[in-house]
C-alpha cells in the first residue's frame, strides 16, 4: 500500500463514537444511508459523475467496441499481506476489462453490508478501493449499498462492474488463440493464493509473501499498444489458476495449448509452501498476472514491453498453442515426461476473492 | 408470473439426485463452476456475447450519452407474492437505467450463492430472471459467481448492473426539477412493501396483494417519445419509498415540493395493513411504480401515456414544485393541514429488495 499513506489515514468521515458499526438503516434509503453515501463514499469515491447521486450515471463514451465485465468479491480474510477486499474489488475488475482489450473508463460498485460491521473497517476498505481506482485514473461513477442483518453475511461483499473502450485494431477473444502461438505469463504465479493461505485461520503458517493483486490495465495497454492485433488472447488466472484459465482457452478455440513445467516462473516461497500444503502451483490463484496468447513474430516485442515493468519483470514464454489434441492442455514436465493439465475439479480453497 | 408457465417449467439442467444443493466447487472457477454456468445459466440467458464466456463482454453500442446504474438485492423472502429475487434484481436495474431516461442495452448478473442453497430453487430464480430480462428484450451479456459457505450468506444475493442508451433531447436529472413543475406518480404506491411485508416471517397477515414489481422501461420510454426534454426528473420510489425519493429531489433541485394527501394512489389493502401495522404509506418502497417531474405544459400528455398502459392505468398529479422551502417537501393532508414530510430516519423494513 506504498505510496498512500496520506491518503489512507483521513479519519474516518463518519463519527465513529456515535456509529462504531453498520447499522441496518445505513441501508434503509433514508438519513443513514445518505449520510454513508454523501460522506464516506463521496469522500473516497467523490468525482462530478458520482456527485449527481442518482439512479445511475450518465457517461459521454465514443461510439464503438466497449467491454463491460462484473465481478462480485467474498475473499476472507477482508485484510491480507499485500492487499485488502476493497484494492481487490478494484484491481478485479480493472483487469478483467484489461482482459478483454479494453482500457477501463469508469466502475459501479455495490456493497453488501452485514449489521455490526466495524464502522472504521468499512472506512479502511472504501479508502483502498478509492486509492486504487484514483491511480488508475478510473472514476467510481454509481454505486449501491445493501446491509444484511447480522448473521446473513460475513461483514462486506462488494460488486463491482466497469465499462472500457476497446482500442481500434484490438482484437481479443479465447477462439483466437491458433497453433503455432506463444503463450506468455507475466510474472511469478500462485503467489496471490498462496498469500491468502498464509493468513486464512486454521492454515496459518509463516511467510514473506504478499498478494500480487494489482491492475495489469496500464500493462496490458502497452503491450497492446506494442503488438495490436498480433495479441490474440489474454487472461488472468485467478480461481482455478493457470491450468483452469489455459483449459478454458483451449477449449474456445479448439485446439491444444502444452506448457513446459521448467519455464513456469515460481518463487522459492510459493514452491516451498506449494510443496507443504500438496497444491499443485498451476491450479493456485493469481490477482496480478495474465496469461498472452501472441502469434510468434510478436512474442519477443510483447516480452519485452513487459519485463520493463516492474509489474511484468520476470514474464516467460511457458508453452505454445498447438493443433494436436484440440481442446487439451499438456504439461511437459521437468523430468521430461508428458501428462495431461486437467481443469480444476472440486475446489481447492474457497473465498479466494 | 403469467405467461410464463412454459419457460418456468423447464426442468433443471444441473442434476439434482446428484447436486441437490450448491456446493462450493460451484464458485471455485473448476469443472463445478464451469458446469453451472454452461448449463445453467447460459440455458437461462443465453446469447451471442453470453456464450463467448470471456472475461467480460464486447458491446458494440453508438457513441453518445450511456446510462450505468448498479443494485444489489438481498430480498427476504427469496419468493413473494407477484415475483422473486431473480425477477426484482432484473426489473430494478431495467428500472433504474429507465430512470436517467435511459433504453436499457444490456445487463450483468454477479450472483453471491451460500453453500447449500437448494439448486432447484437457484434454478427457479435463474429462469424468473431470464425471463423478465427476455420480456425486456435486454441480454445479460456477462456474468460471475461466488460461492460463501453456509453460515456466511443467506441463500443467494445477486448484483446486477445495466448499461442504456440515452436518446437525444432527453434530458433528465433532479436538478431539473423546477418551481411550477408537476410531481406525477405512475400508479398506486406502498405495494410492493406491504406485499412483501405480509410474507416476512413474525409480521405474516392475510392479503390478497402482489408485488408491483415490474420493468418500467418500456412505459417510461413511451412517456420520454411524447414529452422529450418536457420530463425533467424520474425516479422509482423504492427504499424510503416516495417521501424519500421527493426529499432528495427536492435537495438536488434546491426547491420546494407540496404534494396533496388526496391525490395520492392508494388501494384500499394497502390503506388497510398501514393502519394496522402503523406504517406511513409514503415510506413504504415501490419497485414497479415511478415519479415523473414535468413541465407544466407536458403533463396533461404525460398522464394520458401513463394511463394507457395497464401498469400505469391509475397515474395520477399528486403535488407541484415550488419556490419556497427549498429543499423541503410538504404534505397538504386530507383534513386541509399543512406538514413537513421528512426524508425517512432509521429503517422501516430491512431488505424490502
Amino acid at each position: 500500500m506504498t505510496g498512500l499513506a496520506g491518503f489512507m489515514g483521513a479519519a474516518c468521515p463518519i463519527p465513529l463514537d456515535r456509529y462504531p458499526t453498520v447499522q441496518l438503516a445505513h441501508g434503509g434509503g433514508g438519513r443513514f444511508s445518505a449520510q454513508l453515501v454523501g460522506e464516506m463514499f463521496l469522500a473516497a469515491f467523490g468525482n462530478p459523475a458520482l456527485e449527481v447521486l442518482h439512479d445511475g450515471a450518465v457517461l459521454d463514451l465514443p461510439g464503438g467496441r466497449l467491454a463491460f465485465s462484473t465481478d462480485s468479491f467474498v475473499i476472507k480474510p477482508r485484510f491480507f499481506p499485500g492487499g485488502d477486499i476493497g484494492s481487490l474489488a478494484a484491481h478485479g475488475t480493472l483487469n478483467d476489462l484489461a482482459m478483454c482489450g479494453a482500457e477501463p473508463a469508469a466502475m459501479s460498485v455495490g456493497f453488501i453490508l452485514e449489521e455490526g460491521l466495524p464502522m472504521d473497517e468499512l472506512w479502511r476498505i472504501v479508502q483502498s478501493l478509492g486509492a486504487a481506482v484514483r491511480r488508475a485514473g478510473v472514476p467510481v461513477v454509481t454505486g449501491d449499498t445493501k446491509v444484511v442483518d447480522r448473521g446473513s453475511g460475513d461483514g462486506i461483499y462488494i460488486n463491482t462492474t466497469g465499462i472500457g473502450v476497446i482500442p481500434e485494431g484490438v482484437e481479443i477473444a479465447p477462439t483466437r488463440a491458433r497453433p503455432g502461438d506463444v503463450v506468455i505469463v507475466s510474472g511469478e504465479i500462485a503467489v496471490h493464493g498462496i498469500a491468502i493461505m498464509s493468513v486464512r485461520a486454521g492454515l496459518e503458517f509463516e511467510t514473506a509473501l504478499e498478494s500480487d493483486s494489482a491492475d495489469l490495465s496500464g500493462l496490458v495497454g502497452r503491450v497492446l499498444a506494442a503488438a495490436g492485433s498480433d495479441v490474440h488472447v489474454l487472461r488472468d488466472p485467478t480461481r482455478g489458476g493457470v491450468a483452469s484459465a489455459l483449459n478454458e482457452i483451449a477449449r474456445s478455440a479448439g485446439a491444444g495449448v502444452r506448457i513446459d513445467e521448467r519455464a513456469l516462473p515460481l518463487g522459492d516461497e510459493v514452491r516451498g509452501a506449494c510443496e507443504i500444503l500438496g497444491f499443485d502451483p498451476l491450479y493456485v490463484a493469481n490477482e496480478g498476472k495474465f496469461l498472452a496468447i501472441v502469434s510468434p513474430e510478436a512474442a519477443g516485442e510483447v516480452l519485452r514491453v513487459l519485463r520493463a515493468d516492474p509489474l511484468g519483470e520476470r514474464a516467460a514464454v511457458i508453452g505454445e498453442v498447438v493443433g494436436d489434441h484440440p481442446g487439451r492442455v499438456f504439461l511437459r514436465s521437468s523430468v521430461g515426461g508428458m501428462r495431461v493439465v486437467e481443469m480444476l475439479s472440486g475446489e481447492q480453497l474457497p473465498r479466494i476473492c
